[in-house]
């Protein structure tokens, strides 16, 4: 694979961050008293090198793509729900394109590699790659160039973008299983801890998905580096979220990191980029059985995951829906980060008295 | 004391609630995906009795007093920061404030007894019983006709509002020991399990803070009735919400609760009157310590708690400034929960496979 992944530079600048700091400390609020929000503020101020960071058209891209794999029954629901979900969005009635209004946000949905022939529409990117990945159980999911494809296509959605901020979501039945194979052979954790009833297995479902992960595992145990891992085990939108967010790292956007499958394809690119983790903010913790050990994960990249270990996932409210949808809930908080970072009152500009000056 | 608690309907409603779960469940997405946000739905489309529950004008009351116990060295801050915090409020520069506008949100604050005097302002609501409670170490923190006043005042001012959702703050250097005193009294939870560094509080404050109340307890040890322990304990500020959450629910108005402080007015009202719990949302879980465990206490009100214990607090997010800001900060959580509920699609109308429809 010939990908080179964009140059992302490291976001810390101790001076900067001790600035930014200050200001947080003369607004009329107790010392910390705004909690995360204080590190997200400056997380932010440090992506955008500046005391006064704000937010401009914030784009809320949702990648879909199907599952070779799917065909082995590791999902609750068919394929056809991708393509029937996609048409949801673009609809306006899942809840993603129900929270993008809420929230004013751009809502496009990306064709990464959809098993339907979908109609040129507004606010569909096509940039299908094959008409859903090889059944890994059988095959490589993707062949090297079409890993390469997506990865670079990635980067050319986000590049086209306007604004500073990129919200990252993704539809694709079978996709929890792809994000628990490369989230086990990334991190070494055993396939059990990382993997879980996606959009709702029950018990023998379960147990079935856990079998074919297993000999899916067993079957590529030579991709072992980030890119042959990735495309071994899948999907074209996992990928594409890959060269989405260091695309958009490298430009200094800000990066809203939906749930499990998104936070895979952090994963995959942090182990390319580690650099990439200071753009991420992760908007929650999934009830998806392995993602908070994903996010210890992703946290133990110390250098560059303080962001993550400060701010940490902002919502924890057992969602499980992807779509973007977490990343859509959370973007409000990170909204509200900025404005309060730029917005409030110092003690001095409003003549209010500081600790301790009676 | 004459205070008669408006009367307020249990929202419980097996048939309603069974309707509701089912709504969500045709919705396109994977049952229960929405983790706590679909309960948020149903615990508003039972108050609002109705599977389309809608949000109206919703208002951000910030109730204000002053503590005569703040004089003993109860807060890192002086008591003017109290009136000079109002002043911050309603010049648009203050934490809520900031956040009141991101979401559109009318923000009024009420003076239930700061101490000092406004001039005639826009936004301000001269509720005053006085200014500042007594200094409860030496005495009663207010009379009884006092209490009353501020419970009645709490009402009036909540009936006068248009709307059918009101959030709940305040602001009171020191009421974080009035807080904590009522929650020590009314739940029989040791006063260090029930106190915190406040606005920020040294170790030498935190001692000082703690040997005050205990002899505040002491001191009214008689003053068992939450009304009588409100009288006691103080403040105005906490007093007027209790009246305010209570008119609320009986109006079947959603009421959005702060943190602490907000929570130990919610603390009182449950004691008089059960099933406002019903109408509660708490917005968030507070750093101040105390917080979680008087959500633990509240959610034993098991028949009339089942929200809080199926929602929980919304955020959890290190936050402990008070002033409103949690609840303005989970507001957009409370709109998402009634936006999705009333706008995604059903499986059916949106022509998507269902779970096992292959």
């Amino acid at each position: 694979m010939t990908f080179t992944a964009p140059l992302i530079a490291d976001i810390h600048d101790a001076q900067r961050a001790a600035q930014l700091q200050q200001v947080w400390n003369q607004k009329t609020k107790p010392t910390g008293s705004l909690g995360q929000l204080e590190a997200l503020g400056q997380q932010i101020g440090l992506i955008q090198q500046t005391h006064k960071p704000e937010l401009l058209h914030p784009q809320l891209l949702v990648f879909a793509g199907d599952h070779g794999l799917a065909a082995r029954g590791v999902s609750a629901y068919p394929s056809d729900v991708t393509w029937q979900m996609v048409d949801n969005f673009l609809a306006g009635d899942a809840a993603v394109s129900v929270l993008a209004r809420q929230h004013g946000l751009a809502l496009q949905v990306v064709d990464a590699g959809v098993a339907h022939e979908f109609k040129p529409r507004a606010a569909l990117i096509d940039r299908k790659v094959a008409l859903g990945t090889q059944d890994a159980s059988a095959a490589p999911a993707m062949t090297g160039a079409q890993c390469e494809q997506a990865l670079q296509s990635g980067c050319e959605v986000v590049s086209s973008l306007p604004g500073n901020a990129v919200l990252l979501g993704e539809m694709g039945i079978g996709n929890t299983s792809s994000a628990a194979l490369l989230m086990s052979r990334l991190t070494g954790e055993p396939l059990t801890a990382c993997m879980g009833r996606g959009t709702g297995l029950d018990d023998v479902g379960l147990q079935r998905k856990q079998q074919v992960l297993k000999a899916v595992l067993q079957r590529h145990a030579s991709a072992t580096e980030p890119l042959q891992a990735l495309a071994a085990l899948g999907g074209f939108e996992i990928a594409m979220m890959v060269g989405a967010c260091l695309q958009a790292a490298s430009e200094r956007r800000v990066v809203l990191v939906d749930g499990f499958i998104a936070g895979a394809a952090v994963l995959v690119a942090a182990n390319i980029q580690p650099n990439v983790l200071g753009y991420c903010v992760f908007a929650h913790c999934s009830a998806e059985q392995g993602h908070r050990l994903m996010l210890d994960h992703l946290a133990r990249f110390t250098a560059s995951a303080w962001a993550l270990n400060r701010v940490g996932p902002l919502l924890n409210l057992g969602l499980r829906l992807g779509e973007g949808s977490g990343a859509a809930l959370a973007w409000p908080l990170v909204r509200s980060a900025v404005c309060l970072l730029r917005e409030m009152a110092s003690f001095e500009s409003a003549g209010v008295s500081n600790k301790g000056e009676d």
